[in-house]
């Protein structure tokens, strides 16, 4: 796989590190960086992740092999709008976005219909950091990256897309829209929420500063996932609201019964609980050693 | 500081980095564990974290000149009870539990009335693994271990447990047992349940496998704490139900506002939440870089 051309819209963590990837496997020619205003991309540009940066759509996108949009999943639709006059028909458009039926939707809104070049895609990696001073050129090694193409999609793209992902390094699988954002609302979006509800509600608290003073190491893990983007997350909060709102509740319930157990002294359930929830992390890791 | 013997009940995690860190420091000249059955402490005395070990209470107890309990809180009481009738007079009884309220409450039961020579001890150190061969002499190096004394205690042995604790490297601070419980109410016990509780909500789910497979590493960092020990963290949420109750009402109704919040689309409730969270966590963690 080779790309004379790569338009990149969004050049953060996730961005700069796809162009990092593409770059360190020879694997594209130019990536050109599509921004906003005139110097958006200046540090991009210093880390060597883009090439050249454009604020005219249309002169990004003239002679483009493929355009990756990296932006929070709540620009979606503004930059497919910005892209959709100019975009040469039979480009492949990708994203990176962590919910993917409000991104299916942001182009058909954004386009009228869904363009069959179009393959949405999510890569399972990344970090609390952001920007691309944190990008990564092996951030996708070994990792599994989802692609929810549509019954639109064009068969052609979903293999340009997937050779694009395996260029960096991933494991490339496909799923519908819609199950992708009910497993990682479960997996992703739901501890997100909770860990940035734990830590808010202790930084609210009138000895927040103690509280914090006596945290040990099990805490920093646990609450690492709270120092993401904020932004980043309300997008993803709001995109994804339909999957995430079960979740919510079921984790609520979950939790209303083990908040039962501990007012009733009730040792056994607990003990079925953290039993069951040990061994299924410790095969999970298992499976994830590798 | 020097002690000529010291005697652990329990060689575990805590108790076995104890005796390790102790013993590198040559502020120990033996250590005898005091078992419940013949070569249960087989595997401490093969990795020298003790040097013999006692199955008869009376035979430790003698010419001990400190005594750890390191057992999970659920034992104290029993463990009180073994030791109280040959206990030496003015001899340092010191723990490593993870709930002080109910150690006090243990010893008082035990003993009749709280030995002055008692004084409770709580390491902010550890990790998710367990038993002896996890023992590290370097577990309390630079942390706090936090002192709950009662009025009743005398001020020499708690004077004595401080070089003990200052002995294998940790900050001494001194906290009301009450205090102490509902610190670490909100910033251990608490953030273990919720990932107990989600864990366990996902593993009991049809698509277990699968929602697993696509699970990444802030989902391993945030679930870390569910692979810590079940009998350990059942024992510590029933000794210390009264602070958690609060606790777990608290972060309840957190999560009830941000819930209400995502299926509303209320992004600036949910914005102001996540960088408020972001913004005490990056404050914590830098304050802990040390
Ligand atoms: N971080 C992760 O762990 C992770 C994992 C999987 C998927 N994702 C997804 O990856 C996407 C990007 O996340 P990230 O971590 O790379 O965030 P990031 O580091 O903050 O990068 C996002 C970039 O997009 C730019 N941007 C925002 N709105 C834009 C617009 N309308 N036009 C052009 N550029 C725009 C931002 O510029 P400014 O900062 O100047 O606004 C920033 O450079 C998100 O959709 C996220 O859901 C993230
Ligand atoms: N792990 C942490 O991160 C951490 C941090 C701070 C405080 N603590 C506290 O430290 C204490 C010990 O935890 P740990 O992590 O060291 O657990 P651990 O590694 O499981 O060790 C506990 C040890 O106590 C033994 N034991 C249990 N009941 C006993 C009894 N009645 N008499 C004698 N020995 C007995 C156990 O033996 P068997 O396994 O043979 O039953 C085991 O060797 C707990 O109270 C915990 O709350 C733990």
């Amino acid at each position: 796989m080779h790309l004379g051309r790569l338009v990149l819209v969004g050049v953060g963590l996730m961005g700069g590190s796809l162009a990092a990837a593409l770059k360190r496997s020879h694997a594209v020619g130019e990536v050109v960086g599509l921004a906003r205003e005139p110097g958006e991309l200046a540090r991009a540009l210093e880390l060597g992740l883009v090439d050249r940066e454009e604020t005219d759509p249309a002169a990004a996108l003239a002679c483009a092999d493929a355009v990756v949009v990296a932006t929070p999943v709540g620009a979606a639709e503004a930059v497919f709008r910005r892209i959709a006059p100019h975009l040469p028909a039979g480009v492949l458009v990708t994203d990176v976005g962590s919910t993917k039926g409000s991104v299916l939707a942001a182009a058909r809104s954004a386009f009228g219909e869904l363009p069959p070049s179009l393959v949405p895609a999510h890569p399972i990696a990344g970090t609390e950091a952001s920007g691309p001073a944190a990008a990564d050129p092996a951030l996708f090694q070994g990792r599994r990256v989802i692609l929810t193409p549509a019954p639109e999609s064009d068969s052609g793209a979903v293999a340009a897309a997937r050779a694009l992902w395996e260029a960096v390094g991933a494991e490339v699988v496909e799923m519908a829209a819609e199950h992708h954002d009910e497993v990682l609302a479960a997996t992703s979006h739901l501890p997100h929420l909770l860990a940035y509800a734990l830590v808010d509600s202790l930084a609210r608290r009138d000895d927040n500063d103690e509280i914090f003073d006596f945290a040990a190491g099990g805490f920093r893990d646990f609450t690492r996932i709270a120092s993401s983007d904020p932004v980043m997350w309300h997008d993803i909060c709001r995109a994804n609201r339909d999957a995430l709102l079960p979740a919510l509740a079921g984790f609520r319930a979950e939790l209303q019964r083990l908040e039962t157990a501990v007012a009733e002294g009730d040792g056994d359930y607990l003990l079925t609980v953290f039993r069951r929830a040990k061994a299924a992390r410790d095969r999970f890791i298992e499976g994830n050693e590798s």
